[in-house]
């Protein structure tokens, strides 16, 4: 390395910390650190996530834009204000399922797995598209509902009808009464819209590693609800079939958040990708990497053997593809280490400074993020 | 650096972890760790003492040579065991104070600050000096006495006199009565003997920041005893001078251990230095460091504020003197940073891998070690 010549290039590159500092947070603070170290350091900051909360923060940091607030329908039907991201220059956006259809929407009203559906956040995405929208990135999980995407499709024009021609009632339960789908009702920017999906579970849309057994339980579901709901989206998926040509039943991820990812990629053509992969992509992080001497990835636990496919693993594979070393940050580090060497991290760090509780760690993490990325920089660039 | 064409060169200088791990089972977990990243690095591990506690240990594993074990006086002249240590070839010995000297000793019996003296240190000099050895490192510090090392000095021939030519009783307080030194009775081979002293302190003989006054309270020293102490070594101090032409009575770090710096200093020509100077002379850490790609080095505790004199801050300005980076180790730290870094550390780090509680970190020290010290050697050198 030739640095002689030029300030150190440093791409801080950390998904939140979570309970303790966002991701823009955590580049304030080891952006500090790094400054005590190189004053004229060449530092860019990419907030990244892997598709779950703080997903949209992270997008409005590093893309700017806007945050559209709107009423729409919670997974019961109710008024909830709902968010979503759309870029400055209003062609793409971002929608986290969980801002109108998510579990913790239901706290107050007890949780009904037949009936929730996903119809919010299709409206969200309307209200997107009718901004101009022709690139959404859906970030799924958290949801309430077993409706394989149908709410949110229904929201776009969709209707979803009996053997006798009627629109079915919301929720997943009913879709065991599903016979046809009539899609002409997608408008034509719709149809013209890239969805891309981010779902980090492996899912298929129906069987015993599927939506309705897997995640139903936890969405207040009983023995025979599960039940039915499988049959419900194996009849969904029978008929998508049917009206589409795409199978959806075994496809990996089609049955995260209550089958909605399958649903959009078999309606909408929306591409199911790792959350992180797709966020890495939409805020420029492999083209910022070029060039660099290190990069500074985190989160709040980074663990050998979970670590795979979160946004720090991401950071280390495109760090490791451009020979750039990447170190991670985080509030408590766990081996194995030559797991987390394997995904591209060249080291890994824990905040601590010495014997703390979770509270003394979380209360002072971005002193202490600063002062450990000082301690980095130094030992890599000094 | 071109390292391409060989392995790493590592030098591992440690303090021990007091509580936790000695300083030669610090490097084992260092070493280990390394030979993780670089199985075949060059390393070098030279555990470091800071003249204090785990001193001896450090010599015998550094320089090899012998422990030896003989029962001496205690400060108040019963028997204890007590050992030192005598180099391979018998030319040069170790020996720390607190072994026969050392307030400890007097847990059960109580304090007595006039009478208490350091006659057991002098006969493991002596000793020494009857095997060979002519190059003696003192170590002191915790003693219970506030002699001027006139125990010490008695065990190897000296006589302190009365104005009636009478040899005083041992102790502190009788030197109130001191009237002449007779030192005739030292030896050819003690006269011949190169003494150095390890005081870390830099207090004076006698005054308001002397031995006495600073030092008597903790060794059971009544105001009124502290006052007849300080008056004694006054007195001590005035007949070495007249003696000897040396004048104690302000020269800093002549109070360490009740004053037996400055009586050394005074008869035997014995030259004080810091604790960590001498040992990193005595384990050849200079030479080692020559040529090094990196040395980490590393104690229970490194904080900015009194990391200055400590074994970790004389291997970071040996380090640095020679273009090496030195990272530091430790269970915890502390800033300020810019104090650590202007001692010539590169970098500490914590051994904490997130919230734990001090037992946690103690009792898993080893694997911690090796475990971050892995993560430096790949940040440094991959």
């Amino acid at each position: 390395m030739n640095r002689e010549s030029r300030p150190p290039r440093i791409v801080v590159a950390p998904d939140s910390f979570k309970g303790s500092l966002g991701a823009v947070e955590v580049c304030a603070a080891v952006e500090a650190g790094v400054r005590r170290a190189y004053p004229d350091a060449d530092v860019t900051s990419v907030p990244m996530a892997d598709g779950g909360e703080g997903t949209l923060d992270c997008f409005l940091s590093v893309l700017g834009g806007q945050e559209l607030v709107l009423t729409a329908q919670d997974p019961l039907g109710r008024p909830v204000r709902a968010r979503y991201a759309l870029s400055a220059h209003g062609d793409a956006a971002v929608v986290e399922l969980a801002s109108a259809s998510g579990l913790p929407l239901l706290a107050d009203s007890g949780l009904d797995a037949l009936r929730a559906d996903t119809a919010g956040t299709g409206e969200l995405i309307a209200d997107a598209v009718g901004h101009g929208a022709r690139e959404i990135l859906v970030c799924i999980g958290g949801s309430a509902s077993t409706d394989g995407g149908t709410g949110l499709l229904r929201a776009l024009g969709v209707r979803f009808l009996d053997s006798a021609g009627k629109e079915l009632p919301p929720g997943g339960g009913a879709l065991a009464r599903l016979a046809a789908i009539d899609d002409s009702g997608l408008s034509k920017e719709v149809r013209e819209t890239r969805f891309r999906v981010a779902c980090d579970v492996t899912n298929p849309f129906v069987g015993p590693r599927g939506a309705a057994e897997v995640f139903g339980p936890q969405k207040g579901a009983t023995p025979e609800q599960v039940a039915a709901l499988d049959a419900a989206l194996t009849r969904l998926a029978d008929v998508l079939a049917e009206h589409t040509g795409v199978r959806v039943h075994d496809l990996p991820g089609a049955g995260a958040a209550g089958g909605t990812c399958g649903g959009l990629v078999a309606l909408l053509g929306a591409e199911p990708a790792r959350g992180a992969d797709l966020v890495a992509d939409t805020v420029g992080l492999p083209a910022a990497l070029d060039g660099a001497d290190l990069v500074i990835t985190g989160e709040g636990r980074v663990d050998g053997q979970s670590a795979g496919g979160k946004a720090v693993s991401v950071v280390a594979a495109l760090s490791r593809e451009r020979g750039v070393p990447a170190v991670a940050l985080a509030g408590s580090v766990a081996g194995p280490f030559d797991e987390l060497h394997a995904l591209g991290l060249t080291a890994a760090f824990s905040l601590a400074d010495g014997a703390r509780t979770l509270d003394e760690l979380t209360g002072s993490a971005d002193r202490l993020l600063a002062d450990l990325a000082e301690q980095v920089v130094r030992l890599r660039l000094a």
